[in-house]
């Protein structure tokens, strides 16, 4: 059948993307910035996260951030309320971002005056996770409201993420959340990997997302 | 870069998968068969939903289901507990369903022995929409939990659907969920889709669904 060619042209495509990553990941580095995505379903919470994030976060540390959608910019004027520059990439029909379009977003933004990046990814938790994008931290979120056995239906994805988020906290108790088997079927998928559990809205689990990022950038770059 | 190339290869595997759901969509009303596919971003509640949707229908009318994910096999054990016959379809890293894959689950069934065959994707708001599946009406649904702009953000989706279901509406209160918006949003990206609003949970809705979907079947199909 079709799959073949698809294999094929989606292999070649990959390595560009993985190369053009590389050199992301280094112009990072040589600027001392900490580079960190976000990756979810549609209707996670990235957003509302990462305004609270970047509003919280400016009182330290020189933040911006990039988001992508398919299409509107509703989530950079979201984001902007924090007072950080944002960015908006639309990937018209594509469902997820690449290094490409992240390598061209951020001509906006002067690297060396930045500490932290983050970057929103379209709300998919199939596309996105073949995508090296440069970052230093993938996190991957769900919800508390979409079901525990969604580590084990997108096992990818959790695969190549280096944090989990549990978001949504406050609706935990309305939705009979099951937190530990949420957690397990994280770890069958990905044994060790980091779960926090937050609530953009009521602020728990903030501070300690914000240390773990924090603590996540290497002493170089915080020194620098 | 890799557009043009990619561009190609997709309008191919379209075109292929076009042929192949056109014949499938022959093949369902030769057999009377009405066919009704779900979708939504992972988690808004298709399975909960086609569950209960299931249960209530079997009563009167010989039901079945087709349920796609990555990996596992849990909705189709959840959607057997219906009573109705159910197959899984594991697509791997594929974010959709496509007609070849409809077509290969069909022989687990005799499509002249059923009134109305299920078929729930993959949980993704992206790729589902460029793949017709023979079927006679898509759901597109969307929970109250998920964000009010979702149709402005995923709007092929929307444009390709029949009907739109908002979901999980137990939940309405407890996230200050603004129907009108997210209808006013709809209907911005699909003027007149038909909107309705279920909670699989309790049980509201439940019967203005059924009545939808049995009065979309053609009165020639109700009549076989």
């Amino acid at each position: 059948m079709t799959e073949p060619r698809i294999v094929e042209v989606r292999r070649k495509i990959l390595k560009e993307n993985d190369v053009l990553a590389h050199s992301l990941r280094d112009r990072f580095q040589r600027s001392g910035l900490y580079v960190v995505s976000f990756v979810s379903s549609p209707g996670t919470g990235k957003t509302a996260l990462l305004e609270r994030l970047l509003t919280e976060m400016r009182a330290e540390y020189r933040v911006a951030a990039l988001v992508g959608d398919l299409a509107t910019e509703n989530d950079a004027i979201r984001l902007a309320r924090s007072g950080a520059p944002v960015k908006q990439i639309s990937t018209g029909t594509i469902c997820h971002l690449d290094a490409g379009m992240v390598d061209r977003a951020l001509s906006e933004f002067k690297l060396d005056e930045l500490d932290f990046l983050f970057i929103e990814n379209v709300g998919n938790l199939v596309c996105p996770s073949s995508f090296d994008l440069g970052e230093n931290l993938r996190v991957v979120l769900v919800s508390t409201t979409e079901g525990e056995d969604k580590p084990l239906k997108y096992p990818t994805i959790f695969n190549t993420a280096d944090l989990a988020i549990i978001t949504k906290s406050d609706l935990a108790q309305a939705v009979d959340f099951q937190r530990e088997f949420l957690i397990a079927n994280v770890h069958a998928v990905r044994p060790n990997l980091p779960v926090l559990e937050v609530s953009a809205r009521s602020g728990v689990g903030m501070k300690e997302l914000r240390q773990f990022i924090v603590h996540s950038r290497p002493l170089s770059a915080r020194a620098g």
